[in-house]
């Protein structure tokens, strides 16, 4: 996983040949203050979900993996952190793999947690499981989805 | 900062030329029972500092920053927990940066802490203050140093 802030995004934009795109949509539109829901910037090699979730605590948090989509995690308002385990040592599957949500679950507890403020990202790659919405109260987010 | 795990290296190993170098050898060495001390990789552009520090607790350590080298923090044996705060973000320098260390200290609190197992790894850049080595006990850890 990657965590930085909008300001340094460049210094990982040459990992997809979206994520430029999807920083600099981000960087010039106001999406806190834009209408919930999904934003489509490049059908779908690239969308936004923008999202106000109610977070849940860590123990009621599940560790999701996707396989078809890169993550990017995106803090606009509110405080959020995001747990995390490697792949290679999960062991407790709870949903398997559907390709339709490209999601499975996991219930194994993260090995480590970021927690992030506004202006801050993370991005999960397929070997990255994570369990995102940790805290408490709302939250302003956006949940980029880039295709693989 | 980027965290994962060795198996996972090849995700980001195309951001820096001597990224591929760095963990093909780290993969191939046998650097828990090496002897502790700096190993050349490449000169001055690719160094390995293998260590075994006594960890602190959070509000003993301060954040570093260097300019010339990215660090990969690899652990090989222990717990570590390695704290972070966004560069734009720091108030308390505590120590100027000095060209010939390649680092300037604050006393600032990081945002988040990530906690890293054997065999995952931390790289950080200019623009990621980090706060390494803390946890109790003794571990076993690389600090690869990479010239940008």
């Amino acid at each position: 996983m990657i965590v930085s802030n909008l300001q340094n995004s460049q210094r990982i934009e040459g990992l997809h040949p979206l994520f430029k795109s999807l920083f600099d949509y981000v960087k010039t539109h106001d999406l806190l203050h834009a209408d919930l829901g999904r934003i489509e910037v490049d059908g779908d090699h690239l969308f936004i979900n923008n999202v106000n979730p109610e977070c849940v605590t860590s123990d009621q948090q599940v560790l999701e993996l996707h396989h078809d989509y890169i993550d990017v995690h995106i803090l606009l308002e509110g405080e959020e952190m995001i747990g995390w385990k490697a792949l290679e040592d999960l062991q407790n599957e709870t949903k398997a793999y559907s390709k339709e949500e490209d999601c499975a679950l996991y219930s194994d507890r993260p090995t480590t947690y970021v927690s992030l403020l506004p202006g801050q990202f993370v991005i999960v790659y397929p070997e990255d499981p994570h369990a995102p919405v940790i805290g408490s109260g709302k939250i302003r987010k956006l949940i980029a989805k880039v295709k693989l």
